[in-house]
């Protein structure tokens, strides 16, 4: 058994998978693969929480985003894929860690107040929507993950998993459950072609995944520039210009994009050159990917099949954490 | 397999059980076990809600329940008798039930108000205290139970129980999960030697289940009377005399009871006298319980096998159901 730290990430499958994924947590994840035990959760049950009303929607994501996560090469022999719900252990740890954290608590957390503000709920809240972090303790603690990776907004999730650790480990006078480390990734969130904060398939400024050359092209026509420079030889502003934003994520050439920003800044740049490298880059980028994600997708039972093997893989270590647990609480009865 | 009505009861397991429960549900559920399919569950998940600081009681207990139901006569050929904790479909199920009511709905159920009133706990209740009518549900309807009894006190829960059976099947549009109904036990609360509203074994006015005859004698002569019937002469109060209020409960001869009442109105009737009557009548009860429960207590591995099978059936019938809600769900990927 390996001794490397235990990384635990994932996603709610409400949707495909988008380059906002990819910049943010995918291709990180395949770099991680190579050094950690990772696990990565299709979180089906925890995408359940505010989409009662829509069951098939989470359901038909399950295998988009298992396509997602082959077609940029998270490679399952080396990260665990798994779904969610097919691990009671999750759901069973979350029982208990819920006498652990105050009604109270759970509101004053960071990330709750603002969803909560968000979707104008107040009192009105679903109860596992405000249990939520509990929920998310579990997922991680159930793997003894090491190390989360997660946006700098989420850090608050990471305080609050601490917390429940440390007090279930207080309780039971035992070290079982393990800290947890959040790991922001270097690359903020990706602006949205609109130059919107939030790249979303619903706000139509989002690239999947499974972009063909013609879906890459019009992403890029349709970004925001500056939109004072009218003619080629206008000094054009570069902050807030959608398409250098990109080259800075996307062009490995630094320098070149240095000299492109100052020459724009100068004006006698045209957007349309700048839009034409860009779309090289993604094109280069993203066609590997959608043939990887076309092939598999030819196969879906294969593809179910990795995720079932995975998820076995990962109820044994969430069996083995909640074994233990269960022990600590005193409710082993026949061993 | 029996298609009778399914009932679901059970205890938490903080402390041997007393006359108390024997009067309000144990008596009944040796009845109900002729007539129906009955589950009766040692509750050790839900009694870990509020005693984390204090494991070490709710393991002990688990066994002085058990052996409290073979005492009084629960047959494990006819009542599964199991351990909660070791079913993780029930804590899977209250995962899904969570989603389907609000935080405000669990603050305003009346059974709940009442207990954070007394605990002086407020906004500090741990989430699993307000979520705790939600694990009550998923283990009714994890059953199907059409019939749960319930103190009178009880049955706001049993209406919350049943809100979320309706939504859940709304939510899934499939009848998965069955309404169940309070079954309101024909006496009351027993009152405590002391004529105390509650018999607890923590405020000293219980009588256990395991009472010797010395026991027995002394439970009986502590109790309340009338205290200005200094003299057998003297004219006595019946009502809130405990020793009446116990004849009432446990003498078969009813008509007798009344004459001795009119007697004790009237004076010339001795306390003495009738809790010498009393103290036979509860020998009477008692000492086969007794007796059946030290025989039991001889072979502790025997109970835990009993229990051991008995889960293993109430399993069955959980993941059953568990596998009814998680396709109706969508969440069923490799059947």
């Amino acid at each position: 058994m390996s001794q490397s730290p235990i990384v635990l990430t994932g996603d709610r499958p409400t949707g495909p998978l988008h380059l906002g994924h990819y910049v943010g947590s995918l291709r990180q994840r395949v770099t991680l693969q190579e050094q950690y035990r990772q696990f990565v959760m299709i979180a089906d049950a925890q995408a359940l929480t505010d989409n009662m009303g829509d069951l098939s929607k989470v359901r038909r994501n399950v295998i988009e985003v298992a396509l997602d996560y082959l077609a940029v090469g998270l490679d399952p022999a080396k990260s665990t894929l798994f779904i969610q719900s097919q691990l009671t252990e999750l759901a069973e740890l979350s029982f208990y860690l819920l006498n652990l954290v105050t009604v109270a608590r759970l509101e004053r957390n960071p990330t709750v107040k603002e969803e909560i503000r968000l979707r104008g709920m107040e009192r009105d809240i679903p109860a596992g929507f405000l249990t939520y972090p509990v929920s998310q303790t579990a997922d991680i603690t159930a793997f003894k993950a090491a190390l989360v990776p997660v946006g700098a907004d989420q850090a608050p999730m990471i305080e609050q998993c601490n917390e429940l650790v440390r007090r279930f480990n207080n309780c039971v006078g035992k070290e079982i459950l393990v800290e947890a480390q959040a790991l922001i990734p270097d690359h903020g969130r990706l602006v949205g072609a609109d130059g919107g904060a939030k790249m979303s398939k619903s706000l139509g400024n989002a690239l999947a995944l499974s972009a063909d050359s013609a879906a890459i092209a019009a992403f890029v026509r349709s970004m925001y520039t500056d939109p004072n420079h009218l003619r080629v030889s206008d000094p054009g502003q570069v902050e807030g210009n959608v398409v250098f934003t990109y080259l800075d994520v996307f062009d490995p050439d630094k320098a070149a994009v240095e000299e492109l920003k100052d020459h724009y800044r100068r004006g006698g740049l045209g957007d349309t050159v700048l839009k034409r490298r860009l779309t090289e880059h993604l094109e280069a980028l993203i066609t590997p990917i959608r043939e990887r994600r076309a092939q598999f997708a030819q196969d879906p039972a294969e593809v179910m099949n990795i995720l079932r093997q995975g998820t076995e893989r990962a109820r044994e270590a969430a069996a083995a954490t909640m074994s233990e647990v269960k022990a600590a609480l005193g409710l082993s009865y026949w061993n």
